[in-house]
């Protein structure tokens, strides 16, 4: 069987499995403080008490997570690293430290790895985190995977803490992203170089510069929520993700999905299948209990200024049918004409 | 300038200096406690007044580090985690978590992976640490690439702590893996399928298998030696970067060099030229006051079993001429024929 055939999530899972079930030989000390390791947005373990370090890496690989010819190395270098913060903030954590591998070709300009590097920088100085290492190779294959290690503190934001009838959430926007990505790809197509409108140029830039929800996923986590991730690989793929950690399903409300002006004046009719299935959102989804809800949502706006929409519920584990059931106004169950994206498929 | 004009190591000064030199604005949180960044065998920062963490990452590329027409997926697995241990050996700390990333194909058997990953996991049961994430990635080019965090305490092995006069000494033998290496590439020319002596076996086994010296580096640094790194490159190479790493010069004794019999065996006219310049060693290289080293061998031995062989000494900085200066019996300068290797040159 290859490797698209088992496919990223399925692959991980066995790996984990073989990760997990070997036991190790007595004479092996052991990892001591391990609190979280494969299956949530990073790892966790404890340094003393109170304090968890938190781990988490991701790789963006040329033509299958970013295009150069949509992405400017700078904007690459900033992503590169905002994939990473956001799995921090994901666990209501805070960033620290950044090892940035290259994989580039012989005749690559250094003056592009340069850039690339200031884009790096500008997102460590935005978000307070340094560059503490990293390695550059030779390949064939330009990439650049990156290792994050946060602090936090328990309770961190885990996928696997959900309740059944707690409301789910997110921070932000949705869709904003593969709108920019869309639009984008039409330039290329057109061989035009700008956006034509402020809305065109709104979604290109949340594209281009993803910005982590840290501040929203500290205060979330201060306010009581237990169970949240990011969302990045869009609402529908992710809420299935942690609904599958919890052993619960859930229903989505299209209609309630946060949908950005801009992104209904540029897509007005696919809008709201964007915001459903579009990925490298980086907002937070988190499970929110009931009574809990207005207090969240008002104790988020004052700390941060970013707005929480409840956009669905979580259920019982499913008897039958989706894990994830997409209603529209009417209460009727929507198709969704594509999943979310997955490498390998 | 291309990335191969400016070398790795180059390439690597840039970017530190991209990094280090941009002041950051004041609204932005400074990462705390950060003791140690680029420049040395692995990062540290501080948790606790006693307990430093530690990271270091490294990539394996396809035909640039490792080609499985030599090596098998199991074998490949062990290296990957077994090079970034090393690292953290070099500071004298311990390894504890590791993420794994792999770069594959789509038509990648399943199986080679799991192969790979058991490999990986050996290693972690062998070395006590645990493998808590990763990233699994379509790419062109196969590649792994790993982080491991470990933790460690001051002082910690550092290549910028040597001082003139200090001498310095390797644990273990230096040479078998490259000499491994050139087995295997005769056996594949040849198309032979195993060694023909066991001095071949033993080659082959320690380049197929590096054992990284994290007992030895404990043990080096609990006996108060404070500057050190592992043998990655070929000691000739990593020689050069403590020197420079201390500002200083230094002279190596190629007769003193520890050749294993086996390497004197299967290379008898070139043993001290492998040994000299031939990579992955994953030995420790460490600086030694004058009138501490036989009590450090003695300890050493007597801890962990491995000899420390002294190889040379550390010098003033060089007014002219070579940092490193290799002198064979007589005293005289030797020419050495190749530089060790580095990526893109």
């Amino acid at each position: 069987m290859s490797v698209s055939e088992v496919g990223e999530f399925g692959l991980i899972e066995r790996l984990a499995r073989l990760v997990e079930t070997r036991p190790a030989p007595r004479s092996a000390p052991q990892p001591v403080g391990l609190d979280l390791g494969i299956g949530d947005d990073a790892a966790a373990w404890r340094t003393t008490p109170d304090l968890l370090q938190l781990a988490t890496t991701d790789t963006l690989v040329d033509q299958v997570h970013f295009d150069l010819a949509t992405t400017g190395w700078r904007d690459l270098g900033w992503k590169a690293l905002a994939v990473n913060v956001s799995d921090i903030a994901a666990m209501g954590g805070s960033p620290r430290y950044a090892l940035v591998t290259l994989g580039l070709g012989r005749s690559q300009p250094a003056a592009d790895i340069e850039e690339l590097y200031r884009g790096v920088q500008e997102h460590c100085q935005a978000y307070g985190l340094a560059v503490v290492g990293g390695d550059i190779v030779r390949s064939a294959t330009t990439f650049i995977s990156v290792t994050v290690v946060g602090e936090g503190s328990e309770p961190l934001l885990r996928r696997s803490t959900g309740v059944p009838g707690y409301r789910l959430a997110v921070t932000g926007w949705l869709g904003n992203s593969a709108g920019g990505l869309r639009v984008l790809r039409q330039l290329k197509e057109q061989r035009r170089k700008e956006p034509r409108s402020a809305a065109e140029r709104t979604l290109v830039a949340t594209h281009r510069r993803p910005q982590p929800r840290v501040q929203e996923g500290l205060a979330l986590a201060e306010r009581g929520v237990t169970c949240g991730m990011d969302v990045s690989d869009g609402l529908l793929g992710d809420t299935t993700r942690l609904c599958e950690a919890s052993g619960l399903g859930a229903r989505l409300y299209l209609e309630a999905l946060p949908v950005h002006p801009a992104l209904q004046e540029v897509f007005p009719n696919e809008c709201r299948q964007i915001a459903l299935i579009g990925g490298e959102d980086y907002e937070l989804l988190c499970a929110i209990a009931p009574d809990q809800v207005e207090a969240v949502q008002r104790g988020l706006e004052r700390a941060t200024g970013t707005r929480l929409a409840v956009v669905g519920e979580l259920d019982g584990p499913p008897v039958h049918g989706r894990r994830v059931r997409v209603l529209d106004a009417s209460g009727a169950e929507v198709e969704p004409s594509g999943w979310s994206w997955e490498h390998f498929s």
